[in-house]
């Protein structure tokens, strides 16, 4: 593992995520910049002394050249977003699978070369856009693609946070530090760190990919030089459209991410909040509550293959977090034997991270100009 | 009243709104261009049969003329768009005040006109957007404009219904035939019919009026002719910025309007399908849930002015409807005690109809332009 | 009408829902037991002065003897429960229709008496037992005769309040005065003020009669002589079980009624606070939300003939409230007409005001006797 | 651990849970009383092969025996109730402490019994009541500790699940089979099952103890000898009243556990089903939304200590389970360590459990002899 030392937000949720099935095991980490914290969050998780590194390219060396039966079968990265170029090449250039966070990287460039990595390497990538681990999102993403909400014709995704309402980054908040500052963040800021999510989880559920866009970004608190709140309109193609906004100046918001897709003949909604509950809009008929675990779900194996409990048990976001890891890991036992892996078992990959970027790129161009309308 | 016959959906609920509180009695009407329609209302209502007029520019002149006590001291418009300016026009040149549906006309230039006639006439007039009557609306205005969020940043006003998701207009549906007609709805379809309330509402609740904005609009279901689904990127004065979605088209839903208003200190969410509640997030503090009814409101007179009934009994459209009615009654009793009328007590007027106007040219002009930015 | 004068809670909720539908008219009333406050009430009623009374047998005995074209149809009792019998039993004789508040009087032999007066006069007769006027209580009635979740076998009705949560009654506050008084209240506090509602809504929803019962009753606040508080076990006919909580000392509760009906292939759920929702549970397919005025009701005639606004438009307290009278009025327009009243325009009745009365008696004696059960 | 092996239901939480933290580590297991499904389990878990066990009794004996490097420092005991007494009275007996399912045991007299070994060994002991391990529980008790809603005056705690609702223990599902056999579940049905949980919460939330009770039990489901339904009124310490439901035939109901506590000054409530929130009433303040993983929950340690998320990133079943698991592991190192075990790290116990028995022996007895009052 590289990055999620003591400190990190989401490091800590990646090795809950990791052992939740009694799958993966942490070997080894470079945990941090600060060689004391590498070795403290190293410690605290059992690791053997010798496995935790001062640094990543030392880490990636060195247990590169270990036994098969002690080298770990991935990497995986959770550093900030412009440290995720550099060692997800090298992890793959090395021999291993990698799992990184989001956004993939810091320019369209720097995706389409890993991307090249990738396919060159022949190993496998999982991109950490963990909200369509969530059973009931790919229940959505199975009922549009089977019609059964007919012909998709408009997407609103929101993505709503609260927690850069203020000038948290001026504070000494390491989080709110490197997602405000452009050197390690990139050209974008709310629409990088949690935009990109909204985006493939639209991308995700209808199936489709978006065209063009028009985009209007703002800087809600003074000072600021990235964006912290915006508004995209989008058009997919299959003439769908669409409607993404993301803020982390929503003063008061949590982690309010929901989607709505709305059909020809019904619409789907679902709320990261409530995670365990989608809602199916129908013309003619009472809508219907879709929920996790329930025998009915008639969303059918994409959902009860990610779903650990009965109905009524709240399943949350380390779980959603936990199927891709588990996805990824029967991906990479189905490689390893030769089998072809099971496409239920579905996760975020580098075509992903690449599209992420290109719509990163186009938003802040549309920004930049009007807003006006940029072909993707 | 002019308009609102059989089959009219909106006529019923200005009888009941006006009704409701024992101020307003109706006294005479043309329901219809259809005159058996007209007849056929007046005489359900029972109205004198004198005063059921088969044509609105008789009922007007006839009215007119009628001594003090028995003529109306104001008339109602519900006809659909395109008969709005005309009655409207004629009403206020002899002597009555207004009550009008919105939108108010079929552009600026009428809209100005009008604007132009009720200052030289000196009558009341009120546009019935009707959203802004509910005691929650009046407690989100009071609270934002008394700062308890801090400086407003961000507004997200949503409005969606799917009555018009699939090709109504063509099945014979009256309601559907006219909004979807150029000729009586005017440039635009959901946004006009519904948009137009949500920027009402927006500005309504900011205190504040938008200066540009940018709009993508769609046509959803294929061959109609105006939009049924639409996305703005607003910019209001004093540095807020703002999203509007409006559709028509988003199967399913019924009638999805709400609001959330983003401060530097605080955010409130009000929905109108749930239109007792008004929920104030705070950065540090839990989540608050201020109530109609209940005497802690905070929210103050505007809110307390405009309920009715103690908290956990529901109140609803009509009650809101009628506070604009009783609200305008209250105004038409003070001028013509010689009073100065409670500026609490107030309702949407003649210059929320020029705005609404002005916001539909520029949305179909940026709209047409590729969502390019365009200044109100 | 009788009572509801200026200070009464109800008063001002009867007259609005007599108003709504623009069928019935208040002509005459003895508003309070304090003749100045039934003028003033009367005087802001804009009622001819020789109408307003001071006492309300002068008012029975004058207005029957008015010319029919004038002469009140029926008269409205909006009095504390222990001037309920009097006036009822009074006006009935006089050879008016009465609307009388729950609980129907003070014992269940007054009630027995009411009862054999109604029958003897063959007036018509109106409990405001006023929950069950709302249209999704009507669909579940519908939709369980109906056998649309098998055989009934549980029910689980709630009404939680918190405004007698202190001993408002020392505090000058008259709606607490005079129901935490056994001369005036009788012999049961909440169980009498809002069990009896949370009773009938359950006798009226299954379309059973309670057959026994076990209760344990409360005084949370100190000092309080008539129970603030409750929880009863019921036995049904057709072999249905059911618990019954009411409590006015529910600290925060507003007007939380709910009641769950479960059976065997299906389950209802009602709330009032949101009372535009019916939601239907299944064991092998999703929940699903019925909504007042949706096209689809599934409800049938019950719901839809009690609404009055497409889906999305909130209908409320003083609409439910105002299907009472609308029914009243059209069963008494069909008798004076010689016609048969259409049953699906119900309206609790002479016979719900017994079933209560008998519930009560039976409540507080099982209380007494260490909960045992008591058969009714 | 003993019992839990394939085909069980709370088998797979107990070990995702003792593994979220990475505290806990499965070594040996008799996972059934088929040895087949014992093996297989254990082979699916990794386990040493030596150490998956065809009888309980042999892996006690023999566990008990390993160098203490390599042998558990707890059993975990997830086989039916009936099979609850015997290998917890061994298994402390043999020097382990011990994490059994709940209910405790089949008697008041074996739970003293078992209370007495506990005592004499000096083992730790935790009974699975896992629902008090939700962080917003947590808060919930320390709040009402803490006075923040005054003097609790009423309970009401309700435990609905529809999965009985059909006789499901006749068409071979071994968890409806065993639960509805007097000889396996005990002397009570639903009131055993889930009854319990509900009484335990009541009891950790208010930190009070039940001195009497009035039971009705009811078996819906015809033929079924057990009950699946009951309602309990509950007198507890302190002048506490209370009411508990619990229904396993609640057909469609999920897991729907829910607990509302009203004092003096305030009120809260929960519901499993949404458990990141605690609503908090107040009589003169707008309710408020208290969180999971806010940092102003207010709740304290208590709550914050039990949270591994920020708001917003929703936790659920399986961390609340894992709470109790941590909790247990952080005494067991704290008495290892000869340290003072944080009290904060709470988790129910053997007196929870003598609890249980003795509000089950009150329940069934009350009910059998017309719901009259028993002492507990």
């Amino acid at each position: 593992m590289i990055g999620g030392g003591e400190g990190s937000l989401i490091g800590p949720v990646h090795r809950m995520a990791a052992r939740l099935d009694g799958i993966c095991e942490l070997v080894s980490g470079a945990f941090s910049s600060n060689p004391e914290i590498s070795r403290l969050t190293g410690t605290r998780e059992a690791l053997n002394e010798a496995r935790i590194y001062d640094r990543w390219q030392e880490m990636i060396t060195t247990e590169s050249t270990l036994p098969e039966e002690v080298r770990p079968h991935f990497i995986t990265i959770a550093t900030p977003n412009h440290l995720h170029y550099s060692p997800a090449k090298m992890a793959l250039e090395a021999g291993f699978h990698v799992i990184c966070d989001k956004p993939l990287c810091l320019s369209v460039s720097e995706a389409l070369d890993l991307h090249e990595t990738v396919e060159r390497t022949g190993k496998l990538f999982c991109l950490t856009h963990n909200y369509t681990g969530y059973p009931m999102v790919k229940a959505a993403r199975n009922m549009v693609l089977a019609g059964e909400i007919g012909k998709a014709r408009k997407v609103i995704v929101q993505y709503l946070q609260g927690w850069l309402a203020s000038p948290l980054e001026r504070t000494g908040n390491r989080q709110a530090e490197w997602r405000s500052d452009p050197a390690r963040a990139g050209i974008a800021g709310a629409m990088a760190d949690i935009g990109t999510h909204a985006f493939n989880l639209a991308e995700y559920v209808t199936g489709e990919e978006v065209v063009s866009l028009s985009a209007k970004l703002n800087s809600a608190v003074p000072g600021r030089i990235l964006d912290d709140d915006g508004t995209v309109s989008l058009t997919f193609g299959n003439n769908i459209s669409g409607t993404l906004l993301a803020s982390q100046a929503a003063t008061g918001e949590e982690n309010n991410l929901s989607i709505r897709i709305y059909g020809e003949s019904g619409a789907l909604i679902w709320r990261q909040m409530e995670p365990n509950t989608l809602t199916r809009l129908r013309p003619d008929a009472p809508a219907q509550v879709i929920r996790t675990g329930a025998s009915f779900a008639g969303s059918g194996l994409p959902a009860s293959m990610h779903t650990r409990l009965p109905a009524g048990h709240p399943e949350g976001f380390i779980e959603a977090f936990g199927n891709l890891y588990r996805n990824f890991a029967l991906h990479i036992i189905a490689v390893n034997d030769g089998q072809k892996p099971d496409p239920v078992a579905d996760y975020p990959g580098i075509n992903e991270g690449v599209r992420g970027m290109k719509f990163l790129e186009a938003v802040v161009s549309s920004s930049r100009n009007g807003s006006v309308t940029i072909k993707l």
